[in-house]
């Protein structure tokens, strides 16, 4: 099987650009990174970039005098390098539902939540404002609305009861790096397909589960 | 340490009635129930409490000119059967801020998701439709909003990719049977705290978790 060709979109320090590098680096695994893409500069994901050996272009939208201006730069980035799919790894731009939709099904994003629950910015405080037990991440398909789209996975962490949004940030981001290269992993495999807008992934098998919280002593 | 006195409060078949009944058969559960309240005549639920020897009261909505009599009347026979604390186990009927004040902290309910996702009735058809991966339950105290309140305990399921609303709800209630009585051990423990409407629960520790859904094969 060809390989899938990925583009990654970083802001920042890019630690799950990392899982996806270190996903690639193995022998058996159906992806590779062909271009790493920042709108910052000298930010700490070009150094991993850089150190994996990996392309990285900055397009600083601060340069652009649109948002449409600096979304056919990236097209034209992401195009160029021959990428069939485009993975936002803590990429800070809204992106257009112009620019999503020619990228249908073939973009996707990571957000530290149990989607639809706790979209947007500030999640981790959200959730413990909420007092919810169980927090998570989502892999999905990018929509025009934020954080929407088709969930294609997604891992569930307990929430402590003395948890700050740094210690949960800790917790969930740890199941981001298993979940974000699974997700790549069954793409890459041709097993997920959007039906009417939600994910079927062709021969998944989920855990069994049942995990209460607060646990007894 | 004196038992706590519930009054569960049911319109159907009470299948939660059900798992508090068997809580408090163990000799050890810190709790009884002194009442079982239904608003609907000749439910499977008041047959349950029938078996159990546990008194029971039918409270008609339809036979009170308005709410705030039928919730003058459900006042009365809680407060006369000596509850310290009330379930809602299916009940079908909105409280008002009236009557949910005068409980304030001593009224809890259980809600088939992990709240505060998934609000209201057709739960599962929403779950489904959404996409998600993770679903659950919540027993919660009660607040003016509807499915609202401080979170006291939360287990978390799979959804599984050929899930129905039936086989997921299944799945859910057999986690709705463990969560509730143990919300209500923790309360009668006077173990559960409610600080800036968030829930502490003392001597809580949280199991390990990091399901991820769909697993690998």
């Amino acid at each position: 099987m060809a390989s899938l060709k990925l583009a990654v979109l970083i802001s920042g320090r890019g630690s799950n650009l990392q899982s996806l590098i270190d996903a690639c680096a193995e022998e058996s695994f159906p992806a590779e990174i062909v271009t790493v893409i920042s709108n910052v500069h000298g930010v700490k994901g070009l150094e991993r970039a850089h150190k994996a050996g990996l392309p990285t272009v900055v397009i600083d939208h601060k340069e652009f005098k649109d948002r449409e201006n600096f979304e056919d730069a990236l097209h034209d980035v992401i195009s160029g390098a021959g990428a069939d799919l485009v993975c936002l790894a803590g990429f800070m731009r809204l992106l257009t539902g112009d620019f999503v939709r020619r990228w249908q099904d073939c973009l996707i994003n990571i957000h530290p939540s149990l989607l639809p629950a706790f979209k947007g910015l500030h999640v981790h405080e959200k959730v413990l404002e909420a007092g919810a037990r169980f927090s998570g991440c989502t892999v999905h398909y990018v929509r025009p609305d934020m954080d929407s789209g088709p969930i294609i996975v997604q891992a569930a962490v307990p929430v402590h009861g003395d948890d700050t949004p740094d210690t949960l940030a800790t917790r969930i981001l740890e199941q981001e790096h298993r979940i974000y290269p699974l997700a790549v992993r069954l793409i890459a495999s041709g097993r997920v397909r959007v039906e009417n807008e939600r994910v079927i992934i062709d021969g998944a098998v989920a855990p069994d589960a049942g995990m209460i919280n607060p646990a007894e002593d």
